[in-house]
């Protein structure tokens, strides 16, 4: 039985290497299904219950996908208005009711440590797909992955990294929570780009401080980055601005695209970004003329959610093990890779 | 052949004693699937079309979930602004059309009789899963059967029991078809507590007169408790009020808390709650601090909801002889059985 | 391998004779399993993602049904507000991030050509499911499909046929599209009755003019259907006018009911309409007293969508040579034939 089975995934913080690597190394076995080599039936019969109190068509459908990619059904509920929560229902009720229905549940909720509350309820495995501005746990892990991964094909490790944090580093709880996983690394150097009014929070500054890694912090892109191994784009999170106006002072502000990339970073410096981008020509915060570098992992980077998804439900569901047994051949028309 | 075979199922009133009972026949020998100690496959490659043209999470999950715990796939369409009827679609067409894709529909809508009037241009089997103020009826089974296997635990049987019913007895469609189907029965007792403005339907009423059974009326909670072997608790139906202020004059007129529960009633008073119940400190209707009693029966009373389905499926597809034959093991982590 | 196999379907303009009967050959085959004589798993595994980001039930739930029906998953995205396309995403990077959870993708879009563009970022094949005014190539594949196998069954074929289009000529999209399918036939005779204000657009008729058909254009009813084989009729659009007034004032004006028909039209006549039809009275373009006719063939029609959807997903993912290989038995209650 792994550490995992039965267990609810809500946070970070209960991750420590030994578990993340876990995950890892179950999500790389999950490889072949994603890509359609082979297909998986270990959870035929078993249920998700795909609870997105706010919408996210990208994280819905891919905690959906990956389950189906299991072999297991998936039962959705997608906004707020119709639920027995705005009857005055608790959310330990609404998670008594509901967790009946399924084996598992993924949940987005907008309020802040609402699916720890809903967890306590809930009588079977909880993962957090994003509570509010507080935790988004599998975002995390995937770009932990992807940064592992991207550096591995590069005959290199985490242990030792430069990586920038540019843009909205206030209100991108991506940027929260990865600077959280990495401070379990050792020796990183940090440098965080941001303008100063959207400058990282200071308890993941202190975080970071206290884990004994180096930190640079600046409000100007270029002259900053010829050092990063790893270039982490932020979108500005308009919808956290009291208003469109306050919001559009800050789009635009730091741009990449192929000429800045080429005069300003290392020839194998990792572009990512957590998607969606906003490529409208006031933010167009990272160009399409990038789209066709080899070094832009952002696309591998949303692909790599998949397979943490899949594993995130393998390991809860307790079949990691049995992986191997329930494969089946694709009998239909699939993509080749192109990751 | 079952006598539901290739048949809507749209009110109680279609059902008698004895078809109750094979109802509750196979709801019971759905156990062990919706526990997953088994998983059951007689549904594979059959398709439900759930059909909520009114929202309701709970009840449209508990549908789609029964319809996948059987090994099927499900449909689903959500609200009406973007269905053809509001194009002028008369539900004659509309279910003319919707029924040639699936094999059987669970419906909800919110006007009365409208699901019957669906079912009359559908070809495949409709099951009401509410429409408007006139009809739930797989909430009155659900109901009726807690009831019968509440009162079984202690020994005891439906006939000669006394049930005391408590809130909005006006708007709260559970009660009314609950009456319905406990007129079938012998020598019931009813106390029915509301307050006046919101007192039970007259035609309810004389149902239960012209049955032979004894009623008493009033609108004190306390001192009316002591023989009820079920307390059926209700919400304040908000939605159904002229305004906010209006809903408001009688929530939390009658609240339950296990100080109450333990001066006013039997040892063995069954409690239940159609759920949601409004946890709100305005109307709490029911406290958390009977949340572990072992009378409060109304998560076992939800969970039962899904047993009721899953049998209405298998009743109208003809498949509840041939349950045993697609049984299969469950190889993922599953909860252990708690109700 | 066939020509389909791994590509997109995005327009009729695709398509010769040759191609359109291969996806009707494949149409036929899919009779037995979209009457549930038999099931079939080819696609037991496979995900769909069904993206509908302007809402329609009914050819939303045709392409999920068509799906499942091959034995494979169904992901649904509906409505664009909460997707990343409001946050400044291009469609290419919604495509490229969507297109790995599934292995084929169906799409509706309110603006022309952004099922293309969309298509241009997907690594697997997308279906055109409407995009605005531009095309709806199932639709009209379902109707030349219809209009070939109601007229073998009275023993003719399309070249040489006679087809009265009434209605709403301008904004009606798939009366566009099926002329333009019909043009490749030869000797078709078209009468084209509309308001002068809701004509067929210059370039259709262009298009049938120079395939070398005949054409004739009227604004009344009577008098101009007594050589028709077809008879399509359509709803106005009133979605499209600029003010209900406006609809309002071209609602009503072509009605057909029993009577009319019986006078007017030959015996053997086939009515069709690509629904919904709009049954209010100010409208009621075609009477429900001709809802027992059997040469109504409306539903039968929107039944045929079914079969027209398995082809093209048989065949963009190539497995229309194994469907045999994975038939199964039915083992529930199925409707009987009735189209």
């Amino acid at each position: 039985m792994n550490q995992f089975e039965g267990s609810h995934i809500l946070s970070v913080n209960q991750l420590d290497l030994d578990s993340i690597q876990t995950i890892f190394n179950v999500a790389s076995r999950m490889m072949p299904y994603a890509l359609r080599e082979k297909r998986n039936n270990v959870l035929d019969g078993a249920i998700l219950g795909n609870l997105f109190f706010e919408p996210s068509t990208r994280t819905r459908v891919s905690f959906g996908c990956a389950f189906n990619l299991l072999g297991g059904h998936v039962r959705e509920t997608t906004g707020m208005a119709s639920s027995s929560l705005s009857k005055g229902e608790s959310l330990y009720d609404t998670a008594r009711v509901l967790s009946t229905y399924s084996d598992v549940i993924a949940m987005r909720h907008p309020d802040s440590y609402s699916v720890k509350e809903f967890a306590e309820g809930s009588r079977v495995p909880v993962i957090n797909g994003g509570d509010g501005s507080n935790e988004h746990p599998t975002q995390a892990l995937l770009d932990l992955y992807t940064i592992q991964k991207e550096l591995k094909c590069a005959g290199r490790g985490i242990d030792g990294m430069h990586i920038a944090m540019v843009g909205d580093l206030k209100f991108g709880r991506t940027v929260h929570s990865l600077s959280r996983l990495l401070c379990m690394y050792k020796n990183i150097s940090f440098t965080l780009i941001s303008p100063a009014e959207l400058a990282m929070p200071d308890y993941v500054i202190s975080d970071i401080e206290n884990a004994g890694h180096s930190i640079k912090i600046t409000d100007q892109l270029e002259g900053h980055l010829d050092k990063a191994d790893i270039l982490y784009l932020t979108r500005i999170q308009e919808e956290r601005f009291p208003s469109q106006e306050e919001a559009n002072k800050y789009r635009g502000k730091f741009r990449l695209n192929r000429s800045i990339y080429t005069q300003h970073c290392k020839s194998n410096t990792v572009i990512m970004h957590p998607l969606p981008r906003d490529s409208r020509a006031q933010a167009n915060e990272l160009d399409n003329d990038l789209n066709s570098h080899p070094n832009l992992a952002i696309f591998r980077q949303a692909d790599n959610g998949l397979l943490i998804r899949m594993a995130l439900f393998a390991l809860t569901l307790g079949v990691d093990h049995q992986l191997e047994k329930y494969e089946c051949p694709v009998n239909w028309y699939s993509r080749k890779a192109d990751r």
